[in-house]
């Protein structure tokens, strides 16, 4: 980031249910992934650019790498946050880093990211286009105003 | 059915992960439908009609209700044995009846159903095409010969 | 319900992801019976009573039989109201229904009901204890005052 | 692995159903951490030690980090392979890789790893006990027989 840089990041909550759970009493680690889907999601909607709206355009962005480490545990009822940020030093797809938090504590349970290709109509990998990277780089800015 | 018919119906098994499970120590009870769906694709596949390939053909079978009785808990681990049969009574639609067993002592975990509409290429509701039916017709014949 | 008596009854938001969809562009059958979950959660919670404290005082509600009938398709990113209502004609156990809206539309996708035995400590299928019957009636009077 | 060593390694099947996949018609990201467990499970099987075992002696192997690289999409009723392998080199806890493959063409759909801490009795991280390294380290040698 340059000075005039601010992290394009977001917050929200969800509420852990019985379904998230496994056996050993705690969340069922693939399900942090589904998290990791909400707080892209949610990001990409509160800088207007609501995931949905990128396929309406014709762009997919699958998810070619997946990381989490887990560092303490969620049980259920437990409501988590999940905070999501976007890495601005990767420019030929999307990075998004992930830290989710126990919210009566906020203990960190996991950190994580998802690499993300971008495809164009055809199928094939393209740079992002100019509707998505705009709204990231204004909202990157917005904190200077 | 009538005398000449025989029951259309298909067993298939799975073994449960700790993914399928809840922190009550046995298997969520959403999962059962997940089941339901393994046995439904390996029965119209035993029929020689994969539901791809119903698909293919432009039809969709979606789920207009399902339900499930839960009898004894299933547990990680365990494997299970998915038993699917074609309710031949029902002419709109599809309807599947399901049984889970466990495979150790083949006690009944589970009993439940599934009510299917038959959707043509403008999605509205049809009834099953003979593509769909010969086989199941054809299969509910096969122990005569 | 008597004349003085009112529905328990409890509406809670989910916003659809990737993750509850398939291939058929439309949320996963299954997936509804997590968002039963979620609702008789809020529901409990909302009367003072966390099912996670039910489980605290060593009582379990595990799902005896569930239900679920398709009406409309819900689609990714959608927001959903998931509507909870006990019914408190059932004495042995629990029954709760449930009825899905989209947000947008108020458009009824889905209705369905969920049986929860009621087992003690000792996991024998007991009368639910007072501390559980006692803020559901509460609730269900409160509408006079 | 010193020059007597072989891999620990297991192959196993599973077949994927539609509430595998997601709108985009291909396997939703999380869900390749299911297969990663089912093919753990049958690796440990394999050796002689199922997982169901190691808790039965009181240890835990909760996921310490998982990581997954998604290089080919899998579709509904694509059978797929799960390759296990044991790293051998990591002492402290376990780590495993995967390799998923499409069983059609054997093309890679994707690779991964898992690192699992072990747990004793009093929830604490110890060296993985004789139990579960000695059936491990005689599947390394067996080939050499």
């Amino acid at each position: 980031m340059t000075p005039d840089q601010h992290p394009v990041s977001n917050q929200t909550t969800y509420r852990v249910i019985y379904g998230d759970t496994d056996q050993m009493g705690v969340v069922y680690y693939a399900n942090y992934f589904r998290w990791f889907e909400i707080g892209r999601n949610e990001l990409l909607r509160s800088v207007g650019l609501p995931y949905s709206e990128i396929e309406r355009q014709g762009i997919l962005l699958p998810v070619s790498e997946a990381n989490c480490k887990y560092i303490s545990s969620v049980c259920y009822d437990d409501e988590i946050v999940i905070e999501t940020s976007l890495d601005t030093s990767v420019r030929s797809g999307l990075k998004l880093d992930y830290i989710i938090y126990r919210k009566a504590d906020m203990q960190v349970a996991a950190k994580g990211h998802t690499l993300h290709a971008c495809l164009g109509k055809d199928g094939r990998v393209i740079r992002p286009p100019a509707f998505i990277t705009g709204p990231l780089k204004k909202a990157s800015r917005k904190a200077d105003v």
